[in-house]
């Protein structure tokens, strides 16, 4: 009997990889799909070594190859992105291909090959500002503020549109931030470049009181993989995210505390972060906790395994330079 | 001085060429755009006699000669669309490329023309089969049922993101259906013809009980021009739609009425229309409302005026053919 057949794409990327490798752990056979814009082959490493991965180099925007690597598939996680959320305004058209049009490329895909499920993962950026804090997924229609939440709505009404057109179904994901093994980008992972380079001294931007929630990542995809399986609506809608949150000053504690540094914090002051730095997003997570996903791993305990991954790979920060 | 310069995509669609003919009566220096893929020459006989009216011959897809049309107006009136709400899942390629890039085309043209105010025809199908009736335009976030709504979806997020990223601002209508003069096409354009072909007998599909809600053209276009002008937020959304529905065979009676005909009606039978007849959307439309906009043609008078205009222009069945 030969195993199921699901399609990953962003299968290179930290989220992605994850994913792969639960997957082929659970016994599937898994088409990884990625343009490693991004995405970092060490992270297949260990899927590479399993029969039943095979990795496709190719691009979103390239429906032939992309076509071949979805025909047949029982289930395709969507997950290839462009999530540059902070500089979109620099690349308008980035967003629109790489997320909307792609999309769209993915569902086609998936229409000509007869794949019939989809699990996409959308993000609650898809929220804008809302005043419902926090914010269920059937919260009153949002107004969007950026380019990256534009496509990603564009995303989940293309394929809320071809569940409806075309008898698919999909399990859609609205994310918050995420946290754990081979995370690279965002302020632990900032911080902790910063820190290697100088153990003395910590410039951080802002007064270091910005709240910030995050998700391990082996919960995040725990609930991709319960929802993708369990839920039989034909459009079901997820919001991904842990209850509370953190100041950076906390997670500035922890991470000095893995790494055994006692640095002098130089704050620059002011109540912003980064450029573009994202507001906090709180999600309302009930629908997901009703199908019975529990998070195992706090905010600390993800600050503190992300800094140990970091600490043990450093080769990632060259390939983030 | 030099009078104020709009734009109008869509210019001669039957919602755009109205419009351009009450903005040019206003005063305004007005340029039309159109593909003329389904737009009528014919419909801007009135304005091309203006020499306020400059018509520029140029599709969504041809950013060079969209960007030159755009530059330096003040309000881009944002109409252009693939409106064929029923034949969707048969080109789902087309609403993606007229009614998303097409939207991102025009947002594009105006950053770098310099035009920071859109007023953009959405429609009423965004909101799916909505559980809130009349609905609202905060009603709770919707889920796409067709791959036009899901494409109107997009260009809003598109638009409000533009908004907050380069300091645009929009006023965003969701159309229900509209009647009056320069109608083409829909369910009293199809009876006329029928009737026109044959005077003595009228099939019927469905067992003509379907409901309708129409908006009579100038009070669309009148709606449109005073949330335009008057609205002063980013991002202001606007239901445009009056109170009320008709069943199909009541709008027979006034057709048939109107042309003094008394046909026999063959009825199909079951009680669905047309194949992909739009279910009945009732809007909320408190807010526009509250502008101070009152519609001031009723269904019924809607009708009629459609009628007398189709009688007197049976040239525009032979385009439609």
């Amino acid at each position: 009997m030969s195993a199921r057949r699901a399609v990953v794409t962003g299968a290179a990327g930290f989220i992605g990889s994850t994913l792969v490798d639960r997957l082929l752990d659970a016994g599937w056979s898994v088409v990884g799909y990625d343009n490693f814009s991004t995405g970092l082959s060490e992270f297949l490493e260990t899927a590479r070594a399993n029969r039943n991965f095979t990795l496709v180099r190719g691009d979103l925007l390239d429906p032939p190859t992309l076509d071949a690597a979805v025909a047949g598939a029982e289930i395709v996680f969507h997950l290839a992105a462009n999530a540059d959320v902070r500089h979109g305004t620099e690349h308008p058209r980035r967003d629109l291909e790489q997320n909307t049009i792609g999309t769209f490329n993915v569902l086609e895909a998936m229409r000509k090959g007869g794949a019939k499920r989809i699990a996409f993962s959308s993000t609650g950026s898809i929220y804008g500002e809302h005043h419902v804090v926090p914010t269920p997924e059937d919260a009153p229609f949002p107004i969007q503020t950026s380019l990256y939440g534009a496509s990603k709505l564009a995303g989940e009404g293309l394929i809320q549109a071809y569940c409806e057109g075309f008898g698919m179904s999909a399990a859609i994901f609205r994310f918050v931030s995420v946290l754990g093994e081979r995370y690279t980008h965002g302020h632990v992972f900032d911080f902790c470049r910063k820190l290697f380079a100088d153990p003395a001294r910590l410039p951080v931007l802002g007064d270091g009181k910005q709240r910030k929630s995050y998700m391990y990542v082996q919960d995040c995809v725990g609930a991709v993989l319960l929802a993708a399986e369990s839920c039989t609506d034909k459009v079901g809608i997820f919001n991904l995210g842990i209850d509370g949150s953190i100041e950076v000053r906390q997670s500035i504690g922890w991470i000095t505390d893995e790494l055994g540094l006692q640095p002098e914090l130089v704050f620059a002051g002011g109540t912003r972060g980064w450029i573009g730095d994202s507001p906090l997003i709180q999600l309302d997570t009930a629908r997901i906790t009703r199908l019975g996903w529990v998070p195992q791993v706090g905010i600390e305990a993800a600050v503190r395994r992300t800094v140990r991954w970091l600490a043990a790979n450093r080769w990632v920060f060259e390939r983030r330079a």
